[in-house]
């Protein structure tokens, strides 16, 4: 019997790293969480005349970690995020010094000056699906499809770390693929007892790449539906959509996040079809599609991804997204 | 008045490098180019037995240059690939020792013994559009959709430079990206006079990134379109379609290729629509893709692209593509 | 009045994270800390049949950490080691399945088999000043000079986080550098009340690079004396030498860790020398010396370094490292 | 018997590419070649008003090709540098916009711009061994060692190829190591008949990476002797000093270099020792050393060297380098 939990995040300590912290919460596998999550600015840039510099202490806070009950390193999370709306009807996003792809950083450092640190303002419209873009030195504006995702999503990593909510790495954490819509599962490796997930980063879209480093964010209403695979190890996240498998890669430089999802992808495969190792690889050459979520994060993604339809074998994880997308309809 | 330039590229000698060679023909802008393409085998690999290390010299022939007249350096070169259907019912794959984005490689230099090379035979039916996979090492079979494009066009490179046909670089050359279909239009930076334009190395499709480094190559049918933008500079390959403009930067770390690509895109958006470049550079992060062509060439690609609608603007390049589109258009 | 604090690790929890770990001491500036640590393997791999993936649960482990009175976030911490003697007259190496920078990795994932695990023992002399290698497929020896170091040494890092002590970053950890030797001083920025800081895998020798992924490894016997700085930051780990300044890097790709290490070298000679910082960067240029530490670790690492006779300015860190140096003389 | 060539490039065409030109001159094996080589700016800075992207039209002249009787491909080219002095008692260095490693640059794009362009003269003092710097913004001087070496030498490349001699790849070109002194031997692999070499870029000195991407560029007086080896190919740039192996790797991202170098480091000790692959590694592991040469040019290169001693096996090349010293020793 499904067990619907509210989770109200005021009041309580913002959290910025996965691992580290006491759960906030806990839920059961067939749970369903609903919760509201701030944006990645914690909610403090409402103007573009407040620079995230100025006005922050901490970037990218996240809701949780929650406690699945029954969850133990070698088992597999799988997050069905059945509804993701903005819980404004606005966004913000800015250049930020030394982050991004168009910029020197911290770590490709330069002796240039960074970029001016600039801020816009977006309207969100749910109802229409509409996020419009206005820019700042002339009167252009335009309208962009509202296409609401999370950036970041995780458990507790391995190994006794604590990880910053800015990264991402085989945990999860901060994936920033438009690829983590609502209708999606998102499947990560347990590291620990009761996994410790949490998640936020809401945007109401983002380009491939985020290639200014800063995408629509925006607070967000989440509906999760939680379960658990016992004994199945998941090393990278993944994502199943109704139609796609999609493996994640992350790490630097760019071509190692491409290895590791492609490589997941071509295992993920084996694993599915039957296929021997090198007879994936080639169907996955020829099948697989593959785009960059983040090219400005301390490890950057991208995600490799196949129809459904060309892997005409069992079904990915006995069939979790399709029970958690049921379960989620049933709730409406 | 159009020119229907037919080229038979039989008899002559395969080239085998952008630069260094003799114009096997001459057009002018306006004319309209027919001829055929050979795969990246030289149609030596016919069998799943005819491995590419034995039956191989070289790798990759191109059908050229042709030099087109008037074209000097710090013109644009626009080739609008009118038609491109695969000339044989047949294309292959294959693994080739240390190529490719999942081995070890001349340059990613491990100890580890190379992957098996393995030869890979799809069925191409022009008709039912559709490239058939036969695994090797079971009764596995599927359907993927025929795509067909050309994994290398380019021109002559600037400073006297010849590079092989299997490196991607400004001057073009193997890009490797699945975006270069019939339809689109082709922009080259013109760096020598007569531009000496060249392409080849069809493929019924591949995937994005090409990841084992072969896609399913075959020989290609070719009608393209050429212009020339005189006085317009194009730093790196572009293509456009009938609704995206596409920007493609070649180099490694892949991050690299993401970073040019995304630059160029950014300062092409400058251009077009007048936006002040921060203003740009948060409009292309917000509704931009990104993918990879390939993460296996000498240098690897990447392609960053936008809605022309998004931009309303002045048209690229003039109206180039819309022009050759209808001229093409016509000669149906 | 210099104490000296003799710390048994023996006995206590080994500890595999820089974060997340109670202070096992209290040390004050000004103190000389002596203990021993054990070998990456903590000790588990003694002879040639102890393959690591069998014997160990952990890597890594160290000694610490260490709580220094008085540290607070902005601060730096100097620890000079004034001696660094193996522990044992034996060694370990090895290879480790996919680990290493003439394998493909975790990250650089390609579908190859790992190599083979081996694992080889040397002998170490102290007096004579030598380690032995033995190739385990031949019976050829040859004796390379003792250079010992330690690849481990590093506070708590910022941000919450916990780091395991495989990867190097901007708190130190993993940097695996030959340039850590007795005599020398590391400067840490402190991130946290206390610095807690931490030190082991001692290395009987390495190359550059450090390119099977694994050194000499030893327990080693060392003895640090401990310095604050109050109100001068470090944004990277730095070593001052009898001669030397040297900066470390620590990123991916490689070429992200020497341009953080030439960064910083380059900033830092604008603050000893007052040379504008274009000056600065030209006189590096030629003048600095520049080495991977390790090409294998999480990220990998490079230092930059210049003669201090060049840089005819103020002392680094007000003479910290002369004032330590006598101090720890004054104790023999 | 030995013959002395003098060959006197003024009045001859600069030469920009490796591959692409007819030879200049002819050499035997056995023949001692002697000539001088412009700096990279083909003498046209002279002071440090002279900018050069205003006074250069083309960067990196060579000297050469000259064709090697009976070099054919599959053999290995000796060159051993005798001398190598400058040619002037100055030498300029300077920032070049969008150039080095701690800018942005053609393919690390970013929105910043450039860096001032800035030129700096030094004093070159051949008698004294010294080269002297002086700061552009204050009066700041110093002397550093004089170390001269050349930054570019090559043969035509594999497959056609003609390539920029800014760039470094397996046929050598602009490798801007230190490591290549007067005294040592350079081993390239011949790529086609007459093997083509040439070379130029000298430095008075430089440091290890080039980190502003131009070094103390000056004119250099070269006496080079040439051996050939017949049927003993060489797959990357290779050195031999009197006491040290060195093997070369150019390629981006920086690890692929550091790999190349190693793996051919590694492989090259197992021909000479007999150790098997995996034992041949360890050695390296321990005992060898590393660093970069440029991190600037279209390719980085990274050098890996071992002491001679440590391999008690055959020489290198039947010992070539010996010879060589004896031959250039018996001309002075």
């Amino acid at each position: 019997m499904t067990r619907l939990i509210r989770h109200d995040p005021s009041g309580g300590q913002p959290t910025y790293t996965f691992g580290g912290h006491q759960p906030v919460a806990e839920v059961k596998p067939g749970d369903v969480l609903v919760t509201t999550t701030e944006d990645c600015f914690g909610g403090a840039v409402r103007t573009v005349d407040d620079l995230p510099t100025l006005v922050c202490q901490a970037f990218n806070p996240v809701v949780g970690p929650f406690h699945v009950v029954g969850a133990e390193p070698g088992d597999t999370l799988a997050l069905h995020f059945a509804d993701l709306t903005p819980a404004r009807d606005w966004g913000m996003s800015a250049t930020f010094p030394h982050f991004g792809a168009l910029t020197s950083t911290h770590t490709t450092a330069t002796l240039q000056p960074p970029l001016e640190e600039r801020v816009w303002r977006y309207d969100i419209d749910v109802e229409a699906g509409i996020v419009r873009y206005h820019a700042r030195r002339s009167d252009f504006t335009v309208d962009l499809p509202l296409d609401p995702m999370l950036g970041t999503v995780g458990v507790a990593p391995a190994g006794g770390e604590a990880r910053s909510t800015i990264v991402p790495d085989a945990h999860g954490g901060n994936l920033d693929t438009p690829e983590l819509r609502a209708g999606t599962t998102v499947y990560l490796g347990v590291n620990v007892p009761g996994a410790l997930f949490a998640f936020g980063d809401g945007h109401a879209r983002q380009g491939q790449g985020e290639v200014c480093g800063v995408a629509v964010e925006t607070a967000m209403r989440v509906t999760v539906a939680v379960e658990l695979i016992k004994g199945v190890t998941t090393p990278w996240p993944r994502i199943e959509t109704d139609d796609r498998l999609i493996s994640i890669g992350a790490a630097r430089p760019l071509e190692d996040a491409y290895r590791i999802s492609q490589h997941d992808l071509v295992t993920w495969t084996v694993g599915l079809t039957g296929l021997e190792l090198l007879d994936a690889y080639q169907l996955v050459s020829q099948a697989g599609l593959a785009a960059p979520g983040n090219v400005c994060d301390p490890n950057y993604t991208m995600h490799a991804s196949i129809d459904k339809a060309i892997l005409s074998g069992a079904p990915a994880y006995q069939g979790t997204h399709q029970r958690l997308r049921e379960l989620a309809g049933s709730l409406r």
